[in-house]
């Protein structure tokens, strides 16, 4: 069956929101400010309502005034508007719940009831800002105290799951309650503009369209870069590794976005279809190409921004022993009619000189050059597609160098699509609005789908298996470096370079 | 015989420079400016002297005097410095020359030998800023005087003739003396920045490079607009009319450029070469095409910023039954592999309401279109080469509407290439620097060789013989407006329209 997608749609549909999970990190700094910023911009219809769910004892009061609170802190001061702050708290309920005990969930259609004065038909949506261990208890409960009708939506987080198998797990007993077109597993980086501008970039424009193949594209470079360490959560972390935190979910989705063939439509399926194959094609690391395309790194003591920063195994909490990466650079490819010999180099890791989030498609060069030899290396297009810390686009292209002295000499030109400076009168909204007005306008295109989280995974766990086969630990890297030197070689000896115009 | 070119080449070669016409309207408002330029960016050796050359009887003296006061005319202001200017005015020289009297060419030699104090061997370059009639003379008499030898150059500006014909009896004139690597047709659009960026954009740039063809471009256009009327020369225009004045070389100059074939090199014969294959591809026009492709139109009084202006007709010393068109669009071609099918769409007109010269290069829509339909009419990219007023490129590309309320919305974004803007450091160099320049260092491949000037005069005069069979009138337009109706049905009747983003 296919997921009902691109209704006819109403610009502010009204839902009712449960929010499980309503006093925790992700609510208060994502959430909470993204609704209002939803709200802010006559985008949440008058009558939706939202339910904070959590086990703490709290009147409703209270918790409105946390939230105003909670908003103080995370929405600019420019952007706080005090009517908006007092019409979104007035939307906001809370229920104490433990989140276990069935019987409690019937409040939230009570909640329902008392809250809708007319008899309109608005569909519950439950957020589950929660970690992945309670959705089973939850979805299971939600259905027991009878919340949910075929309206119903789900959203959740991601992990879903530590590999293919815990995957299949949490993404069973979420579909035991829920069909898969009523859930919306988000990853952030979907709701990103940028990111979605790629769908645009690609399908709208024949320019980019028609050279999106091997044919014209010489190699693809995404580089996830985190400024920070660990920050307090070491044992979760060292669990997972960089590979579980942020390759298998964030790169691959860009990975996918990148690589899909077009979509017949912009419906949620037929985009997902075409990740899924993506996904279905990417390269297996043999033994030996794991030796060479793949680098695990950790980081050691090191400096950033002048300030020095202890290594990963002395940070709070650290086993001295952990093998785990924070860090990982691959050489991988897309096994299709599209992409076969392209390289698609991946890197993303902790403690890096800059948070830095950026996709750079290098188009093949010229087949004959006639500019000055000594500029050869300059000839390649590049478009470059950054997501962090400024959203941008750039293009780069090769001009002629204006100096009269020059004669025929080229220079690097960017083309700069930025959209902070191209269209100044726009606000560049945080992913969640993004995704959260697309949950409640129940389209899916911008979520992932259950198949791309187990292909995901199974790549992964097979790459997984064979740094165990392996056993090598990973390379060391002082904090404040671009990861180990290992991870510079594994490109250069392709006589490319990572792209370095940050 | 290959003309000689990239030599080794010398940054600043010393020459001596000629200059007949001296103390006409060309030398004065743009040659002593450009060199002057050149001076100051420190790009004219040392030892380079200039020697003008007209009727009027003048002390040296007094032309450098008013050669000084020239520059306080047409530099700006925050570009006059005084150093350079004394410089620069110490390398003229003045000699009252009747340049019918080949013996008075004997002091061009004996003025060469009083300058050059040393030995150094360097090349006369003769610049011919007189009318077209006097060519043949001054290079006999200069041959006669034994100024010349195998080094020497000499310049010479359009128009070259009025059809083929009387363009050959000039180009055989100057021919007698020099032969073809030593003659240097300036066609000043060539010398614009932006201009020769369209080589560096097209031929270092696999991204568009790939795309050159009938496969990926649906038509192209260039508009050459110009906001003064005739400007006290009505004699002189009405003879050549807009076709032979404007098409005749500059627009079949940015025709050339934007269709020619790759070069093997930069060679200035290998480019060449190219263009003369573009020229003789150009479509002829049969009797019924002529009706439905080329538009003929002439002034009529209006107004343009507010202000009355008189028509043609009416202009000082017009002849009232002229049928001399001022303003001409045709929608052409380039009957070859690259262009078969592609609509060459050109204007260009007086008393427009604006001054603008683009190209704009309009690429294939997608196949297929999967955003919302009613946006199908913004899908196409669209290169944008604009040479007056301000030179820059600008790539249209369509990117998501970054408004939240918009879902998948596109948005025309430009990508901008102004060089005033984005290398803000660059003053522009004015054509004629670029131009002297590449005289003085013996490259020819922003000048026209013998063979365009005489293709692309045959594809006028036969277009004129039509028009002449045809008897029909121009259609009258009035100042201030973008032409006769006919010249917007003429793209309009085929789906399309100008570009208008001005």
């Amino acid at each position: 069956m296919k997921a009902t997608t691109r209704p006819e749609e109403e610009s502010r549909p009204v839902i009712d929101l449960a929010l499980f999970g309503a006093l925790g990190d992700l609510s208060l700094r994502k959430l909470y400010p993204a609704l209002y910023h939803l709200d802010r911009e006559g985008l949440l219809h008058d009558d939706t309502r939202i339910l904070g769910l959590a086990r703490q004892e709290l009147k409703a009061d209270a918790f409105r005034r946390r939230i105003a609170d909670t908003l103080q802190t995370y929405v600019k001061p420019a952007e706080l508007d005090r009517e908006v702050v007092k019409r979104f708290t007035a939307r906001l309920d809370y229920l104490q719940l433990d989140f276990a005990n069935a019987e409690g969930y019937r409040a939230i259609t009570e909640w329902r009831g008392a809250v809708r004065h007319d008899t309109v038909v608005c569909p519950l949506v439950v957020y589950l800002a929660v970690p992945a261990s309670l959705y089973g208890d939850i979805c299971r409960n939600l259905q027991a105290g009878e919340c949910l009708d075929e309206l119903s939506r789900v959203v959740v987080e991601k992990p879903i799951g530590y590999d293919f198998e815990s995957s299949c797990e949490i993404n069973d007993a979420i579909g035991e309650v829920f069909h898969e077109s009523q859930v919306y597993r988000i990853d952030h980086y979907l709701g990103k503009e940028t990111v979605q501008n790629l769908i645009a970039l690609r399908f709208a424009n024949p320019l980019f369209g028609t050279q999106w193949n091997q044919n014209h594209i010489s190699h693809v470079e995404i580089t996830v870069a985190e400024q920070v360490g660990i920050e307090g959560r070491w044992g979760y972390f060292d669990r997972a590794g960089q590979l579980r935190d942020m390759v298998q979910n964030h790169l691959l989705q860009l990975v996918c976005l990148i690589a899909m063939d077009p979509p017949a439509n912009l419906d949620a399926d037929a985009i997902r279809d075409e990740k899924v194959k993506v996904l279905k094609a990417l390269q297996p690391f043999s033994e030996t190409k794991l030796n060479r395309d793949v680098v695990r790194g950790q980081y050691i003591a090191g400096t950033i921004k002048g300030k020095s920063v202890p290594g990963y195994l002395e940070e709070e909490g650290a086993n001295r022993e952990s093998e785990t990466e924070t860090f990982v650079a691959m050489k991988t490819g897309v096994s299709n009619w599209r992409w076969a010999g392209v390289p698609f180099y991946l890197r993303t890791g902790k403690r890096m000189p800059e948070k830095l989030s950026q996709i750079v498609v290098h188009f093949r060069q010229q087949p004959h050059y006639i500019f000055d030899p000594d500029q050869r290396n300059l000839a390649a297009n590049k478009l470059v597609i950054r997501l962090q810390p400024e959203e941008g686009i750039a293009l780069e292209v090769l001009t002629k160098d204006s100096g009269l002295d020059r004669g025929m000499r080229l220079r690097r030109g960017p083309l700069h699509l930025d959209f902070g400076s191209a269209f100044p009168q726009t606000r560049i909204p945080d992913a969640y609005e993004r995704l959260l007005l697309e949950v409640m306008k129940g389209r899916q295109y911008l979520f992932v789908r259950r198949d791309e989280v187990e292909h995901a995974w199974h790549w992964c766990d097979s790459l997984i298996a064979a740094w165990k086969e392996m056993g090598e630990p990973p390379r060391r890297y002082p904090a404040g470096s671009w990861g180990p030197v290992a991870s510079i070689a594994m490109i250069t000896q392709d006589g490319r370079s990572w792209y370095e115009d940050y």
